[in-house]
């Protein structure tokens, strides 16, 4: 059973309208008078993270990617609870304790509870994290809001997550260590977008962090909302660093539009709307359903894959 | 490391007094009008549940520890996200959603979303589960507020799950089917005391529920509140199918006293304190630290290990 078909068995018991049918972010539940927005996310050790790499940006980005879903929903972390198998490596933990401080402090998000277990023997490294934050407002982004028409948006680089994955696992070289320090720090250190999050929660049609690769999270948008994402190629923004390594002809920018762990948001919104921070305007939705891409205004084939697949 | 020095480094992290420096079965955190209460526990493959077990009733107790941290609180649970593990086994996976099913419906308790994750080729099934609630007036029990001359009570019978363990594993065998269908129950389908909790949570001064063993747990509110909890093991409830089996000698007592998995709520109360259910005093708050045990009226030595410690 891949994990779509037990997601759909789960979806099945998930009725509540908070769950927005486990098709978001993040669940969005009424509390008071104000929405609690709360999502959950696992890494497995050589599944999402390698074995190799530094605890402390395993740590991080546990936090990260969990906090990025809250920026979705324009959502300010209230707390965090962790939940970690422990393997028996005293300085794996004690690293990925240092990595998890900075990132509390980083974020200012206290971790309030969780749960320590023992992985057994031969267990891997799985680690759990619940974020929770507080929405104002009586609409909370979801992805099923854009209509032929609306114009499609992200913030930020696109890409040199991908890029830095490529440098640390020793398939590129950068010519100079800024641009990789650059580039393996997007990777290896993303920082959620909270306060672009909550500057345009108010003011899009739909919202989502772009975590397994633009063109599979706008194929997502697209399904919800049943219009079809155009995206030009040409206008995907590649930071000074990326180019630098990868240049900007067409293949480079389908590695950053499939690549992945980018972590910025991808949103839609009406043509008129004004938004109030600096965005890369990246395609129109038109009628229709998936994702097309253009270039110099010619449509161009889709690649064989939009992003990163979870088996 | 040991998990409790793990605990210690991250309690160093969890200076936010909703986290209550990471000692009690939930983080309580003020919410609007009323208090969130939230929870996180992990259920590991061959640590925490057999390969051989029912993969639904698996999913029923992963609900259950959670929401018992919840009654411990006096919450009215909102809802749960989950983190899973898949191995590929698709027959586990169908049967853990019947039981999650069974649970969602027990305990009208929706899901809200989570995450899915493949646990790799070689990995255990790791589950994750957080379980929110909300719960009303000013003060929420923790395990620190128990004083000497207070009484110590608790919910329910003490030592099914553990009889229902020792048959599940052969090594104890009931005379009659309902007997065994008894405690095979108690052990497999624990049903968190959410009522009593909050029936209880105004009126305690301390209240946890019983996990890992009551005497260990009861050795936690000693170390909380700084007092010693005086346990008299003949006041233990013991129900009719557990001393049919392992009748109600000392030895069968102490198993009672140290299995763990009751789920039952274990609490304090001041001597005048007119509790609205029925419970079973079971022993005295006195000046000092620590468990001890009486029986009989004279005071009788602690077995080796209180309760489950974790690895």
């Amino acid at each position: 059973m891949t994990e779509l078909d037990f997601i759909d068995q789960l979806k099945a018991l998930a009725t509540h309208p908070a769950a927005r049918g486990l098709a978001d972010d993040a669940a969005v539940l009424p509390f008071g008078r104000h929405k609690l927005v709360m999502t959950h996310d696992m890494m497995v050790e050589d599944v999402h993270f390698l074995s190799s790499a530094d605890p402390a940006d395993v740590a991080w980005k546990l936090v990260a990617v969990n906090l990025s879903d809250l920026a979705a929903k324009g959502a300010k972390p209230l707390g965090m609870l962790m939940g970690y198998c422990q393997t028996g490596d005293d300085n794996w933990d004690t690293a990925f304790v240092r990595g998890l401080k900075e990132a509390i402090g980083h974020f200012c998000v206290p971790l309030l509870g969780g749960d320590t277990v023992s992985a057994g023997a031969d267990g891997k490294r799985t680690l759990a994290l619940t974020a929770f934050g507080e929405a104002k407002g009586h609409i909370i982004p979801a992805r099923c809001g854009a209509e032929p028409g609306h114009s499609i948006y992200v913030t930020g680089h696109i890409g040199d997550a991908w890029a830095g994955l490529q440098i640390a696992s020793g398939k590129a070289h950068a010519g100079d260590i800024e641009t990789s320090a650059a580039l393996l720090k997007a990777h290896n250190r993303p920082v959620p977008k909270l306060d672009d999050g909550r500057a345009l929660s108010s003011l899009v049609s739909t919202m989502m962090d772009v975590s397994d690769g633009l063109l599979l999270d706008a194929s997502r948008i697209a399904s919800a909302s049943g219009v079809n994402l155009e995206i030009d190629l040409d206008q995907l923004p590649l930071s000074q660093s990326f180019k630098t390594v990868f240049g900007e002809g067409e293949e480079a920018r389908m590695s950053a539009a499939t690549g992945g762990d980018d972590y910025q948001l991808l949103l839609t919104a009406s043509p008129e709307t004004v938004l109030p921070i600096n965005l890369s305007k990246i395609g129109k939705c038109r009628p229709g359903s998936g994702v097309s891409l253009v270039q110099k205004g010619e449509r161009i084939g889709l690649p064989e894959t939009l992003g990163f697949v979870h088996a």
